[in-house]
């Protein structure tokens, strides 16, 4: 069966659209969770849509499984192959299709990486307001396909705020394309919403169309040191009200992150004199005129004890100083070892809260070495590292531990990262029966043979 | 059969809650489309979320179409009652549940008017920013069962960009709550936004929870007369590129609604001493510092000969008298006489040019009386008003003539107001036939007795 679909694919894909070496292969079979993937039987690399829905044809008629795979910077296993599975990646679909900078829209192939994407927005003195640490390699289709978050999400909101429109290849092959430019488009269902953050579940994001925004001319970056995340609360709440709309970045660091990266390693250097109980590091998008107005508000803040210490990054090379300490936690696996990193959604004003308890479940459970905690905490949302020994009943208890806290709390298992297959048996922790059962049944009508992406998400 | 149902009908709803004469049916037949619907078997308007289920667990075992209301300010008929239906109220399922100041939010009954929500919000110096002219009666159900938009697009997007959480009752009378104050949740799919938009055709929407914002302090309405709508749309794009998201509003008219509103009808007074090409009623949320800048900018576009006359309003009042131009367009009824609301969406850079061609289109055309023109031009969204002899001949040939130009155009048949029982022929002008179908599939998934608002949406 096997060696009659790679001769049917053959016929439809170019040699350089098929890859079968082991070596390729391989290369193909995992992302960036640490979940190792199956051996896939091959990697279709379509280059046209007509080619990729005929692949996904024979596939669907082979029921051999088809993983779409973008960058494979995804951290929750969704574009790791599973057994007896092709690898559908986007590589080649890739480029810039068109930029209407009346229209502020961009559109654009699914294996275009994020920072292209970014780039030649700000060529036409626009922006894609979408930013995440694996914008190298991320690409726009898989960056839909998770609706992934980033820095700026507090300002901008998460990546489906920014789809005007999109092109899918179904799991049977057909084409489904609304690639229009409009902004209001109430004329029945909304579909795309189906398939942004549907992991890859749904079909193949082929193409897309993206709404862009006027580029922020000027970005003032801010460290702040604060007694502890309700400061922080207490700070945030003051930056919107006093800026609104100009806050594009609120970033939380816990002292055990903090300590990890400025003094237990050399991952970053320290911008202030001495230790706090929590840090903060905010983005404002100011004009001229604002920066009086912001150096008096943080003053005011210093005053009144709200903020210990602050920094004003003075520079570019200042902001990037800045940014190094809380861009370090993609730079932590050498050092920190074997660990578990949850991508946690607690409403914010009970994060603190929530970090405390997971802490103290922490500090009495056998196996753990440490935590590092950081995150979009404008957003609630926690990147709470767990450190372990190497053993597979330790993690489990960690996860159990923590997973039920999250009920608890009403939180989310994942508030930017995905399910993947890393979460799946875990959903139950923040989604009742009755979702999981309607999650199905989408997934029943749309892929009745579970061929797309099998075992994850739902 | 109906005396069965009405019986066991009144075993699960107080008398307050089953509306049955006659005159009471008829209040709740229509809403403001111009559709007459048809009169309902009886009314259905529940206190509690456990009285609607079951109330819609007996209409659904009985085979009885229900059609769900909010506050029949409806455009397109989906609130209009069909053949053998009940009508099922959110009416008393009304009033604001929750407001947490530190996460933004607002938990709200379906039933609740915008007006309402609005309101309370500002007690808190927060801020609901949908705003449509119906927000006196339109429940925040049916903004959101709609998708509403409105004045504040723009800025802020459309009702879906606001919603974070939602409880739905399903056709089968399962409930169905995901009521958390997320901002970032990729737990699974995301099935709020199945129901946002889809007006109703899906179930009964009984609650929501709802992003606020810090409040705009204050707002700059400024009127500008220009040639046409090029220089409409070079005045936007400068007004993007320098105000950016402190741009609120941008609302076009066209001199065909200028002369009626203002000379041939006294529904409004001219705030300028000539007339002009086109007018825009723009809006921005300036701080103290920005009104000198804001100013500069509109002599410099003065002097460049983009914009010919222009006012700035100085006070609330004047604000007001500003904003009276544009909202009469709710007021034109009586005079205009019988015509067709379209509520058409092109690509913000094309939308002069449709509406030249359609002006052309429709000057030859017999029994067509005269055309209004006005919108929400920033968005790509024309309210193009054309009357006509009363006679479904004519109306027929109007509709056919325009919702073909809007195919040709790219463009959409509902840019706002939703497909209901009026647009549903006409879906087929701007959604292909694969879109259509993945949407009926949906729907039998959903609701495979079709009794949940049959004849709407699809
Ligand atoms: C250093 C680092 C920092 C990160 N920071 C963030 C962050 O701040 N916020 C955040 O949200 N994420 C973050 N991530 C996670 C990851 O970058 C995102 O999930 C990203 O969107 C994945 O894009 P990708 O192209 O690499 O997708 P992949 O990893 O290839 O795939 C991810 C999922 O999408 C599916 N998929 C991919 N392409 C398609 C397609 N065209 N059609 C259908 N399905 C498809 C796959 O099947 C899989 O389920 C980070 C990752 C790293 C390594
Ligand atoms: C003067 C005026 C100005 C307007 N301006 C705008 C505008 O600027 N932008 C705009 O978008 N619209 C506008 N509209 C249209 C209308 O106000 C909106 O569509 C509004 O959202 C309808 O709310 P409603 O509660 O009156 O819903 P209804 O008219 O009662 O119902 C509308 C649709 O939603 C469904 N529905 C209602 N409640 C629920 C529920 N709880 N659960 C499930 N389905 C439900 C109904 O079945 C129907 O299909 C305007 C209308 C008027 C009269």
């Amino acid at each position: 069966m096997k060696s009659n679909l790679i001769a049917r694919l053959s016929s439809i894909l170019t040699p350089n659209e098929l890859l079968l070496s082991a070596e390729e292969r391989q290369r193909f079979a995992s992302d960036q969770s640490g979940l190792d993937g199956a051996l896939p039987l091959a990697v279709l690399r379509p280059a046209t849509v007509a080619a990729l829905s005929e692949a996904v044809k024979v596939c669907a008629a082979a029921g051999v499984a088809m993983v779409p795979q973008g960058g494979r910077t995804g951290l929750s296993g969704g574009a790791c192959a599973t057994g007896n599975c092709v690898i559908v990646s986007t590589m080649l679909m890739s480029g810039i299709a068109e930029i209407d900078a009346d229209a502020m829209t961009m559109t654009v192939w699914a294996g275009t990486p994020l920072q292209v994407v970014q780039e030649a927005a700000l060529e036409h003195g626009l922006e894609y307001p979408v930013d995440i640490g694996a914008r190298g390699s991320a690409t726009i289709g898989g960056t839909i396909a998770t609706n992934a978050g980033g820095i700026r999400v507090l300002r901008h909101g998460m990546t489906r705020q920014h789809v005007l429109g999109l092109e899918v290849v179904l799991p049977d092959g057909r084409i489904v394309a609304r690639l229009g430019k409009l902004v209001k488009d109430n004329a029945g269902l909304d579909l795309k919403h189906l398939f942004i953050g549907s992991e890859g579940i749904f079909g193949v994001i082929t193409r897309a169309v993206l709404q862009l925004r006027p580029a922020t001319r000027a970005c003032t970056a801010a460290l702040l040191a604060v007694r502890d995340h309700d400061a922080a609360l207490a700070c945030l709440s003051a930056a919107r009200r006093t800026f609104a709309g100009r806050l594009t970045a609120f970033e939380g660091m816990w002292p055990d992150y903090w300590d990890f990266v400025c003094h237990k390693t050399e991952l970053a250097a320290s911008p202030l004199a001495a230790d706090h109980g929590f840090y903060i590091l905010a983005e404002f998008a100011l004009e001229g005129d604002d920066s009086a107005h912001f150096e008096n508000w943080l003053g005011q803040l210093l005053e009144d004890g709200i903020v210990e210490d602050g920094v004003i990054a003075k520079s570019l090379s200042e902001t990037q100083a800045l940014w190094r300490v809380r861009e370090a936690i993609g730079d932590v696996d050498a050092d920190f070892g074997a660990h578990i990193n949850f991508d946690l959604g607690i409403s914010p004003s009970q994060l603190g809260h929530f970090c405390d308890a997971g802490d103290r479940l922490l500090a009495g459970m056998a196996g753990v070495t440490g935590t590092l905690k950081v995150g979009h905490v404008g957003d609630g949302n926690v990147h709470f590292l767990v450190g372990h020994e190497d053993d597979a009943e330790v993690s489990d208890r960690i996860e159990q531990a923590l997973y039920a806290l999250v009920r608890d709390y009403g939180g989310t298992i994942t508030a930017e990262h995905g399910v993947g297959r890393l979460k799946r048996d875990w959903l139950s922790c923040c989604r009742s029966p009755k979702e999981v059962d309607l999650m199905r049944q989408l997934k029943s009508m749309l892929d009745p043979g579970q061929i797309m992406n099998p075992g994850a998400l739902v």
